[in-house]
């Protein structure tokens, strides 16, 4: 770690807070000491070079030390104007002193030192994948019930309009946004490099416009104090016109680098590498392989990576996948369906797109509210998440519903994916785990404790109370709620079910056999060991 | 290529046939020209040294060039009591040149050469993965279509119980038949290795035994005689007092060059690197790839290659797998998924365990014969093949079954499953394509030619007959059969169907909307365009 040596405008911003430089100093001194919450976003602020080309003749790093021993090496960023910005999140609490690297001598050889305190209420730290490996927990070991949605290009309309999403999701169950950096719709912000000339494709790859960048981050900072998760989705397909996913290499890589270091501190992104990327036509799997490659390098602070396909499933067994983002209406349809991209990625697997409710004329945008719901529900018993998003628009193009720009919600399935996701935060820590999927029991829960089973469409008047499980420790005593996931009530049923063994395999009461059902769709049944 | 100078025992044998040595030369000479058909073995035989470990000292390969250019080097396995040989299945017709090299001085440097002609009737060469990348074709375009059963150690049972095994499959359905190297049943032989002890796990694994090696092959000969793939199971986990699949890595690999230059030449050999690998604790799945790393080097024939699971699947994206072998009794209730295996792959599927026919009080063997043939169906619709096998025995222990000896079949899916086979056949070429399977129709065939639906156990009195497609080429007009899976019958239905546009995405006739369905179950429905 060097001495201080340089100007620096040092600053020390709170998690949340868009990056405001202070005033410039003078002579080499030392930054000022200040403090941050651990998970939170530490921003150094520089001034250095404004000519030439910046984004390309400039690099900075710095390279943060904690009392611990620690060693963080992160990348900043120009953000126009002659300022420079390194955003950092403290993994630990305590003293963090940092010294920067640059090939400009104005921003070579700062250093700094700031205190990372407890984290206050509601934040609970990035969300990674469990230890067994199939589900999702803050980094404060809170478990992350993932209830996503998507609305494509929401954060590039007009502030009405983004004020009126974030209105609108601050009363919605979800906890985790699809989000494109670069447009899919009509919107209001549609340039993030530096344009050339009138026409759509007239832009330099090589520059990016740091006003884009700065809208957009001050709608992910909102976004991320309501608690919901940003997916931020890199590249898409949808836009031959501009062809922001059709660059070269090096301007793709450039892009990656500028993304990871300008919103890869807040503790709420992930990245998507693309939606539907087997449709990006420039651009083939060793591409993507190699993408993912410079995403790894750039992002000191490893948050979530997937990607989204359209018909080709990518491998999420690869390294660099933390969880399976599949497209499908079908497999989210049974629960064993679902269960099966589990055993193939050996990741947490959520199903982002698995057609929307709406009214669309298009068969990927009219499902019901109960169809929409129903989906939720197979995914959760196998042992998978699921996310939604809507087409509802008078004009029925989905351009202009909540998929594509936000807005209001007008279905009819949030409230029942808000019940639903009682129900998960209510069950299993650190998630459901799908029981004996491959003998086709459609239960989910945890073995010898707590049993959730969904009939889906099917309105059976009663169920046989049968439940896998073998020895002492299947003989367990429950009691059984029979919950109406549309009409949202959980009705208790008296009295307990004492297991005895079946058989080899199952266990039962054999004074209860049956449990009653109502005979109505969409129902579920819950026991759960007294 | 070398000339001829040492001594050599050249002896060009048929195809089928196993390899008898010629009587030996005397000073350095070419071999004696032969013929030999296209995909058949030839077989070169040599005499050479007998002392210290042959298995370990001696190397020996040969290196065959066709007329057209074509080169391929072989590598030889010791035969015991100082026989060598060499087999090599020719690709190409026309004459092959051939020399040989070894750190032994009497098998270095022979040479000769050979005819490979005209295969005869039967004779279609290796089976093959399509073009398309989801089916199985020999080596002459002909289809394959994989019917395949399981017979763990049949091949190690006594002469007469093998006989009757091979008697009962002339008569059976089966084109695949999945066959261990390793006993792990009751068998008569037992011992691949040289013994040293009276113990189960006193043999030495630098040694093989020959003998055994030729029994089998005698076995794998006969098999193919019949059109009967050998999908040669090289490791299982059934057997930890013998041991043979916990030997040393340097073990592993010998074995796995000597089986493949003995057994590698047949042209219906197939490799199973093991079977339920994950339960093989002595190995980790870096060593699973690195064997197939050694078996690919090992294989000039490049045999299929797969490795079948019982928890955990395979990659089989991995290059070196051909196909997926999956162990899930109820990934292939549905068809759906049955196919997201394929979407996962991006290969042909095999399910070659899908819980057994049969009286075992096991879970995983008490299908009854309607169950057997579900799945074979279900596979079919979602692309897939399926394997058989039973576990009928008075003792109800499968060991004893044709699952775990062969012998007889007593269940009463083989006649159902020779009348798939059939469907098959008449069906589209390569294979059964499923029909936009993400979209729920449950459909396989062909798109606007060949469309057959499969109801399972469901009992419909009637089918609404709406086809997928779009445009023109929709437009076709379709005979209809039903088809009853259990009782074998095919009853044409009068008429044809005469499809118009009904939406954005199917086609329908108006004047026909619907399907008389018999209300039994197991019915599928055929429609060829006309």
């Amino acid at each position: 770690m060097q001495v201080s040596r340089r100007t620096v405008l040092g600053s020390a911003l709170a998690a949340g807070a868009a990056g405001a430089a202070s005033s410039a100093g003078a002579a080499p001194r030392r930054a000022g000491r200040g403090t941050v919450e651990r998970w939170g976003v530490q921003e150094l602020t520089f001034h250095g070079p404004s000519g030439g080309n910046p984004f390309v003749d400039v690099n900075l790093t710095a390279t943060f030390v904690s009392a611990a021993g620690t060693q963080i090496k992160v990348p900043g960023f120009y953000d126009g104007e002659g300022v420079y910005r390194i955003r950092f999140s403290p993994p630990e609490v305590g003293s963090w002193r940092w010294a920067s690297e640059s090939n400009a001598a104005a921003l070579n050889g700062v250093s700094g030192s700031f205190d990372a305190v407890a984290p206050t209420a509601g934040n609970h730290g990035p969300v990674r994948v469990t230890r067994d490996g199939y589900h999702f927990e803050y980094a404060d070991g809170t478990p992350f019930r993932q209830i996503g949605t998507t609305c494509y290009s929401w954060a590039l309309q007009s502030d009405a309009r983004c004020a009126e999403t974030l209105a609108t999701l601050k009363a919605a169950p979800f906890n985790k946004m699809r989000m494109l950096v670069f447009p899919n719709v009509e919107s209001v912000a549609t340039n993030p490099f530096v344009r050339t000339g009138p026409g759509l494709g007239e832009w330099d790859p090589s520059r990016f416009d740091p006003a884009y960048f700065r809208r957009y981050e001050d709608r992910l900072v909102r976004l991320g104090a309501l608690g919901i998760q940003a997916d931020v989705i890199l590249f898409h397909p949808y836009d031959s016109k501009r062809g922001y996913s059709d660059m070269k290499r090096a301007d793709d890589e450039r892009y990656l680098r500028y993304v990871s270091a300008r919103f890869g501190a807040y503790r709420h992104v992930w990245w998507s590498m693309a939606n539907e990327y087997d449709a990006i036509e420039s651009k083939k799997m060793a591409d993507w392989d190699h993408l993912f490659e410079v995403l790894v390098a750039a992002d000191p602070h490893d948050r979530l990576r997937s990607i989204h396909q359209i018909h080709t499933y990518y491998d999420a067994r690869k390294p660099w996948i933390t969880h399976a983002s599949i497209q499908n209406g079908a497999a989210v349809l049974d629960d064993v369906r679902a269960e099966l991209h589990r055993d193939f990625a050996l990741k947490p697997v959520i199903f982002d797109e698995v057609v929307y409710e709406g009214n669309s004329t298009k068969r990927w945008g009219w499902l019901t509210g109960p169809e929409m719901v129903e989906r939720f529900w197979y995914g959760l018993i196998g042992g998978t998440y699921v996310g939604h998003s809507e087409t509802y628009n008078a004009a029925r193009n989905a351009d202009y519903s909540w998929l594509g720009q936000g807005g209001k919600l007008l279905g009819s399935s949030p409230p029942r994916l808000a019940f639903l996701r009682k129900i998960m935060e209510d069950g299993p820590v650190p998630g459901f785990e799908p029981i004996q999927p491959w003998w086709n029991y459609h239960l989910a829960g945890k073995p010898n404790a707590y049993f959730l089973r969904y009939f889906g469409a099917d309105q059976p008047r009663e169920w046989d109370v049968v439940l896998p499980g073998k020895g002492p420790d299947a003989l367990q005593r429950y009691r059984a709620d029979i919950i109406d996931t549309w009409n949202m009530t959980i009705t208790p049923v008296e009295g307990v079910f004492a297991m005895s063994r079946k058989n080899d395999y199952d266990v039962h009461d054999p004074a209860r056999p049956k449990l009653a059902l109502p005979g109505r769709p969409y129902i579920a049944v819950r026991l759960v060991r007294v």
